[in-house]
């Protein structure tokens, strides 16, 4: 039996239960009746991961051993990602889709059993916890060949409500701290499938960034009343020279203290805590930003261009009102040939060396001549 | 003139001058006279960066635009670290060296103009700043075609006293907060010089790593009043099945939370603050471990293994009593062809999740057969 729900902007989600007991959803416009079943044999699901705490920095490791044999790189004719067509039984049933997203096979985190709670933490003597969370990945269409920027902006609207949606039903899980979709793109981060997708992470702790986002959020209240987020957008409004796009909605810009060396934050005017929050008409204009914010990008080198697209949002149960929806988008090309590597003084020190002023960043980005 | 001046482990140094200001240093112990002179045009030196402090997450990011024009990869014959033969000026001007440390022609951090002071940070409002600090070059060997595992013990003896010698002598200046000494080892680590080579960062900000590992000990302090690494040293030698190698004076093990698919700390039994306060005996140990381990992490796949070799030691002006030396050998390494990116979650977020447990890493390490 499938279920429909109703969301914003005329779309239509359709659960299904995949042969192994994981979920797909699929994010449908036209009304089309998702049908197919999964025909794969059954099989067991990975146990559950573990979480170390590393002592040394105060931060939690998830230990996710069954990852070892995932997927990697197949030919397109194997991509999991594709439409079921005729023997070729991929994650998704149908033989097209617009937007699905489904239950991760190998999850870093997934959903504990009942009772669930995050060990205190205590120096070296904290105990392991089952590594819970949620890992969903979000297939943003069925044409293999294309990456998010060539997506129609309605394409990208779905999309959205696709991560909206999520946001919204993850929530309500007793053991979610944050909720966090990405975009890893390009094998130069390390991207395992090439069909244009996404994944959400859901943690049960506060990851190290976020953690730190929070702490400077909540000092920064502290000392002035005023939420951190909306003064520094609030800055690059007013200094203007690196703002890359923007519309009535949005606004895209290059960080005043940007670490890559093409670095873009994506932020709605009117500031939300999370996806779900965000108005009707932000979520309209929404795709025209982000389609010029990634063509943009794309269009520095004239190279496909690998990037990470992070949404921070505000941890799900507290601290909603100082903390601030918004995308940021990382790339380490800093030109044809030459990447930027995290090398010793970022991974070993967390001490960013950014060869490009963020300045001539934005330039370079704002000097793109974008087609058609 | 050349000024020689007498370490430890009958290692002498002597200064000598470059073309273009800079200072070369040159570590030997066969009394070897050094009075090549470096017989290229003058440049100018590039100006000092800049640092921007990112209030989203009150850390500070270095801007060292003049970096982006750095050799790359250069073919042998072109190669800077190797010594100067016939026309071919390299940086260092003598025919043949053991160990030398020069200042980086591109560095990130430089000295700064007197009556340099870090600005205090308060939120976005925070000024910017000089990118004070040092870069340095160090390199283990004339020899092109080695490694730092190929080395005899006694070259790594004179390395390690060249790093000790560099700790101490930096720590003097009074811009210096920490002295970072490290090594990038492998192109997927973004190495843009093959020749075997470390470098040494010393920042004027504490980077935000190891402000975490300060923090971290600081709250162990004061709830236990012990000194947080000797407690996890003690726990991965009473744990015993992550120590990998040891001897005498020191220990090397995968940490309990490792987050790399291969990662060594190697740390003395005797806890010190920094290189420069090793006593003797541990420093005549060292060669032996430091070979052993990296041979063992070559050993794996057989294959040439990239790394990031990183001494973590205590600032130079503070908590030098709960601030512990240690050797931190981190490989992306975790399969041949395979790589682990730090991608949306670890870049994005800090949240790393681990696709080996760090005992099964620590068996693969142990069951590595030594040549020779």
């Amino acid at each position: 039996m499938s279920q429909i729900k109703k969301l914003s902007a005329g779309v239509t989600r359709t659960d299904k239960a995949m042969s192994d007991g994981r979920t797909i959803r699929y994010y449908d416009t036209d009304g089309a009746s998702r049908d197919a079943v999964d025909q794969r044999q059954k099989e067991d699901q990975p146990t559950i991961g573990e979480l170390r705490f590393d002592s040394l920095v105060n931060e939690w490791v998830a230990m996710a051993p069954h990852r070892q044999t995932r997927v990697f790189l197949p030919p397109k004719e194997l991509c999991p990602l594709c439409p079921t067509v005729g023997e070729s039984l991929t994650e998704i049933p149908e033989p097209r889709y617009n937007v699905a997203v489904f239950d991760n096979r190998s999850p870093s985190l997934r959903p504990p059993e009942s009772g669930w709670e995050l060990p205190k933490t205590q120096g070296p003597q904290t105990s392991t916890a089952p590594a819970a969370g949620v890992c969903e990945v979000v297939c943003y269409t069925s044409d293999h060949g294309k990456s998010f920027k060539d997506l129609s902006p309605a394409q990208v609207r779905t999309v959205l409500e696709a991560w909206r949606d999520r946001t919204a039903e993850i929530s309500k899980l007793d053991f979610i701290e944050i909720i966090f979709p990405f975009e890893n793109r390009g094998e130069e981060v390390g991207v395992t499938l090439s069909h244009p997708h996404g994944q959400i992470y859901a943690y049960s702790y506060l990851p190290p960034r976020a953690e730190k986002m929070l702490e400077s959020a909540q000092a920064h209240k502290k000392a002035t009343g005023r939420v951190l987020f909306d003064d520094l957008l609030a800055r690059e409004i007013k200094d203007e020279l690196r703002i890359v796009a923007q519309n009535a909605h949005w606004v895209a810009f290059v960080p005043y203290a940007a670490r890559y060396p093409f670095e873009i934050h994506v932020a709605p005017r009117n500031p939300v805590p999370d996806l779900a929050a965000l108005g009707e008409e932000a979520c309209d204009a929404f795709p025209s930003i982000a389609l010029e914010v990634l063509n943009r990008l794309e269009g520095v080198f004239n190279i496909p261009m690998a990037y990470i697209a992070s949404w921070h949002q505000a941890p799900v149960k507290h601290d909603r009102d100082i903390m601030r929806l918004h995308w940021e988008i990382t790339s380490v090309r800093r030109a044809p040939g030459k990447l930027k590597y995290l090398a010793g003084s970022e991974s070993s020190m967390g001490a960013f060396i950014m060869d490009m002023r963020p300045e001539q960043s934005a330039d370079q980005l704002r000097n793109v001549v974008l087609g058609k």
